[in-house]
């Protein structure tokens, strides 16, 4: 087991956390959850991908359970949600959706660094990468009854894919660690807002 | 990895499991499912949040799995409530209630207590001794479909939540381990029981 | 940690892959979910039964993120029946059905077989079998925010039981382990079929 973290790990999960938990308290707050709901929503949607993805590498008590930072981060983002929700909501959807891809970006690149360190075939590298981006989000769509978004439409996860996908080739062709991360990041960045403006999705199965 | 109990989270579990695994079949007879479908509820309801805190601090395979009488417990509980559903629904709804109330204490002792002994922080430990107290109910409304209740209305997770906060606090105080336990679970029973009396919830956030 | 399969395991666990991914899909497409959807659901259905098993028993990383085969396996079945969606449904549904029950019982007693590998009681090791063998449809209808069909009909999960019984015991009677294996798959596989050509049920409670 490893026990400590790259720097770049670290605070790339912490950023991301506080985004995420921001923006699932944001969709608890409407679904008519009580305080305990939205901030059980910001925990889910910010730490619930990394937590699956270290649970299945084998790095338990995954590192959002052994350091209090993480959970601090997305209850600090919960709350600040749930008593400035009028406030927060007037924030423009394009800057809410820019840094959710930035978080996205975070967590799929982050993700993806810490399932090659486990020794993770690339392949499913990048799957536990894309797990930890869209992971939180999905289980926070389950807990709401309802069938998670990423299924359906957007290019979200498939962003997140492409982000990892280019952060393990790079790392294959020994382009140098930092290098890699901000690479993928960049790609799952960009992908996810041109997409977004492009209005893009995936296409759906011909079932005439 | 620690392979024995003490006496205390082993009784504590135990009792909680067929409680729980009442009240999950009482949940799953009216949601018209079969036999299968009210055994999966009765285990899920009682083991599922045990089994959550186990995977998450590593102690796998998770207690509940290690000794068949758990399980054994859980499927005893259904099983009665299966064949004996009118007799067991004219309980009288203040003695489930407050039965569940007593399992509800229990689990979020035990689970907190689990976590200190696997050297988790104090604020994880409360954390996941309320993971194993409403874990179990939470997964069961969502096999059921539905937002799970503790996420909208009632003083429950909030009840656990109190109850391993005051046994973290009191353990930190070197207060013995029993008093602890005993002092947690009582502060998360009456908690309960008094706030289902008074009808209190949680706030809700503003959002005009 | 094992880090060995028997090649039985091994290649009960590949062939069921296939055939639980292409069942997943098809029932992801009619869902309007897009192409990443109909890959989660096929791979959902097709591998989480035994990740969920694996992460239990403690074998992670879980044989499906270590060997690429699996995920691509799962991959493929999506991919198929994603462009080929016509015409893998107009196969008739019998077909499907005797094929699914084919994957279920594989699946029963590969998870079984691996249980009993890691030291699980007998009447865990059932239990995981089954959790094996409709752990993925399990998600793969949470995920689309249904209640789990495999909760409220059929002999589907019942089936997965007694195959799984039957093998436990079979081992424990000292029957060789290839023929163990047979019985109980054949035990489910047969069950299924003649439950679904007989139109059985498992009962309900008395609800009057």
């Amino acid at each position: 087991m490893i026990h400590e973290h790259s720097k770049l790990l670290l605070w790339a999960d912490l950023a991301g956390t506080f985004l995420f938990a921001v923006q699932g308290a944001l969709i608890a707050v409407p679904a008519n959850l009580d305080l305990l709901g939205v901030m059980v929503l910001a925990f889910s949607t910010a730490l619930v991908g990394g937590i699956i993805r270290d649970v299945l590498i084998g790095a338990v008590p995954p590192a959002s359970l052994r350091d209090w930072r993480y959970a601090t981060a997305a209850f600090t983002g919960g709350v600040i949600v749930f008593f400035l929700h009028p406030y927060v909501r007037s924030i423009p959807a394009p800057f809410i959706m820019t840094l959710d891809a930035a978080a996205l970006s975070l967590f799929a690149v982050a993700g993806t660094e810490k399932a090659l360190l486990y020794k993770m075939h690339p392949f499913i590298a990048v799957l536990l990468g894309a797990i930890t981006a869209v992971g939180g989000g999905t289980v926070r769509d389950v807990l709401l009854a309802q069938i998670p978004n990423v299924l359906r439409s957007d290019i979200y996860a498939t962003a997140a894919l492409a982000g990892a996908t280019v952060m393990v080739a790079a790392t294959k062709l020994r382009v140098p660690p930092a290098l890699a991360a901000v690479s993928g990041g960049l790609v799952c960045f960009l992908l996810r807002v041109i997409s977004v403006w492009q209005h893009w999705n995936l296409p759906k199965a011909f079932t005439g």
